[in-house]
């Protein structure tokens, strides 16, 4: 990051008023009828309502739009465990970009323990205040067992974005990105560099799209996870694959895909000339991908590249997830987000990213044209299509799959 | 409360969107640039800058204006234990008027346990996250252990409104009333009938405020506590007279003051004819005070009477305390909100009513006049000097008493 923009971010973040989100009114509270009506006396009608039935809660106070981004600090994007009170930027941020993309009101909860019992107890008991929970930035291995001891305790939708959102996006743009190259996601040989939170839920995810486990060689710090590997855990353990592959040189030689999730610049030029040809290289790390886009590009003309920069084509961001697949979620009532749901998002992303790009998304990104391709595998975050084609294509799958309490409203697609 | 106010309260609440508050953006989020400021890559700097000094996380994020609303819904308004999710309507409101009248966020926030050790476990984990928090309608006696431990855990201040705002603004009113009534509180015999959380706030503001304590009979469900009666909780122990009477009968002849906070109707005409002359009377249950102004003034008319209603005079109003003490406390980062504080919010509500009142006030409160008197001890939720007034005095307070971390801005008189 450059100094300049270091410093624009410092100024952003503290002037005119220090943070990004405030809560206003949305009801009038001038008169004195006003007063009676928002607090005491009237008050208590709604509170009598919701104690008869706590359905009534949707109807009378803000939970069905709100979803609260928890984190506990200990994986603040790349930086690691800076402690929960220096993750509220990012939670705060997170909360900013719910409201912009898809009109939800979000806060930000900082929860101050590393414990993952601690954890789940104290979002458990705070649950009730919230239609939805977005889970961010929480180390692996605790992140898995957090987000499933809330999935089971919580009768809202509980998602790690880290994890699901970050597959939904990179799964949408792997298929296109195959498609693209002429290849099929069953056939792929998947190189993934990571082994943490994000990593296993993509290739999860990939799984459930089609991929065949036997054709994914994931690789942490150690090498490639293989059968009879000492010390793995058990979330690594689910890709551990029966191959004499070792190092990251033995798996991507041949591989079609390279799936980068690893927070380390460290794909050579010499291992992209050892891949497939047509391959696909998805460097996601941020700032710095595994391997810069004009190396690889120079390095291989049949390839298509990925980065989580919105300074090169292909962003992978996980604001084309989130928003819409939370506000599928709110509108219909699920009380989860399921994998029916998430590879609904997926294929919906894969849809929006085949039609024509209309003018504003064009002028928004000061480019000329933009068609389904290499350099064009997936929509921009400022294509306002994503909103009202996610969310009903996410709320039609929580009906679907039986997870919503509501039925899908009549002429569904939702406009900011 | 009438049926048409009751269904008017559902509607409030329910159109044309569900509850009254929202979260929105205070900062630009529209180009690549903006969100690459708001979100990654910029926002690492201000979490990297909170990281290396907590303090900065008043610079960077909206800790420092914001202020939860946190409840288990065990004592909801005069409706008892509903839950905690049915209490949502009362904290959202609470969130409400915090806005309206300070201009501070809030959200609410409701803890699902009736334990005291997991509700204080939980808002201690999540405190980071406020600049402060406001208990509300936590049932008594765990009311207070759970506000001392939450004061002794946490570095932000921790305001139990139902005990410390009752109180702050009753004996604000109970100050000027006596003033008219050409008494003084040092001499006072006064006899409050209720035991609960907002009644031992009450009496201890008012014992810092220089009233006796063997002028003080307090009374709870079974009588007076009297020294020596059994089975009476360390709380209201403390209000214990050495003395003979034992019904609210015996209290009352002769007192100077009575103050219901019982949340009954139990003050007869009788028993306020045989209080002192130029007696004060707060009648403060609500929807039904202990007796009806009416009654009271038809049976003598030496006396003031203050309610906790909006429609009669002298509406004893927690609205009239809690937003502007928390500016105050905010605005110079205090760590508590110290007995100097409180004392401090009583003296300036105590010298605005002592004001002439402005147009804008006799205006919304459809009045032709009104000044210091009888009929005027205590200033209107409407007035706008409130928030001028009260928040300096309670900022200089904690600046005095050495528990702001910032000093007093020069002029410092905040507006909305």
């Amino acid at each position: 990051m450059s100094d300049d923009l270091m410093q624009a971010a410092l100024a952003y973040h503290a002037e005119p008023t220090p943070g990004k989100i405030s809560v206003e009114l949305t009801k009038p509270a001038e008169t004195q009828l006003d007063l009676s009506l928002a607090y005491s006396p009237g008050v208590a009608e709604p509170c009598r309502a919701i104690a008869a039935d706590k359905a009534n809660a949707y109807r009378y106070t803000g939970k069905g739009n709100l979803v609260a981004v928890i984190s506990n600090g200990t994986a603040v994007l790349g930086l690691g465990n800076l402690g929960s009170l220096a993750s509220k930027p990012v939670m705060e941020g997170k909360a900013l970009l719910f409201k912009r993309f898809a009109g939800i009101n979000s806060i930000d909860i900082e929860v101050n323990t590393e414990d993952a019992d601690e954890f789940v107890e104290t979002v458990s008991r705070i649950a009730d205040t919230f239609g939805g929970i977005n889970l961010e930035d929480i180390k692996a291995p605790e992140c898995f067992e957090v987000e499933a001891a809330l999935i089971e305790q919580c009768d809202i939708p509980i998602f790690h974005d880290d994890q699901h959102g970050t597959a939904i996006v990179t799964a949408a743009g792997l298929v296109s990105a195959l498609d693209v190259q002429g290849k099929r996601l069953e056939d792929a040989v998947i190189t993934c560099l990571g082994a943490g939170a994000a990593a296993i839920a993509c290739m999860r995810l990939l799984v459930s799209l089609g991929a065949r486990r036997e054709n994914i060689y994931m690789l942490d710090r150690r090498g490639v996870i293989y059968s009879g590997r000492e010390g793995v855990n058990a979330y690594k353990q689910e890709f551990a694959n029966h191959t004499d592959k070792r190092s990251l040189s033995d798996a991507i030689a041949g591989a079609d895909v390279f799936i980068g999730l690893s927070g380390a610049n460290l794909l050579s030029a010499e291992m992209l000339k050892s891949m497939a040809v047509k391959p696909v290289v998805f460097a996601c790390s941020n700032p710095d991908p595994e391997i810069k886009p004009e190396l690889a590009l120079a390095t291989r003309d049949d390839l298509i590249i990925a980065t989580g920069r919105s300074d090169y084509p292909n962003q992978v961001n996980n604001v084309l997830g989130f928003p819409f697949i939370f506000r599928g979620a709110l509108d219909v009532r699920a009380s989860c987000i399921n994998e029916e749901m998430k590879v609904a998002a997926v294929r919906a992303l894969c849809e929006l990213a085949r039609e024509p790009v209309p003018q504003e998304v064009l002028k928004a990104c000061e480019l000329d044209a933009l068609s389904y391709g290499s350099q064009y595998i997936i929509p921009k975050p400022v294509d306002s299509r994503l909103l009202s084609r996610l969310a009903p294509a996410v709320a039609k799958a929580a009906v679907d799959s039986g997870v919503a309490s509501l039925p899908l409203p009549d002429d569904y697609a939702p406009t900011l």
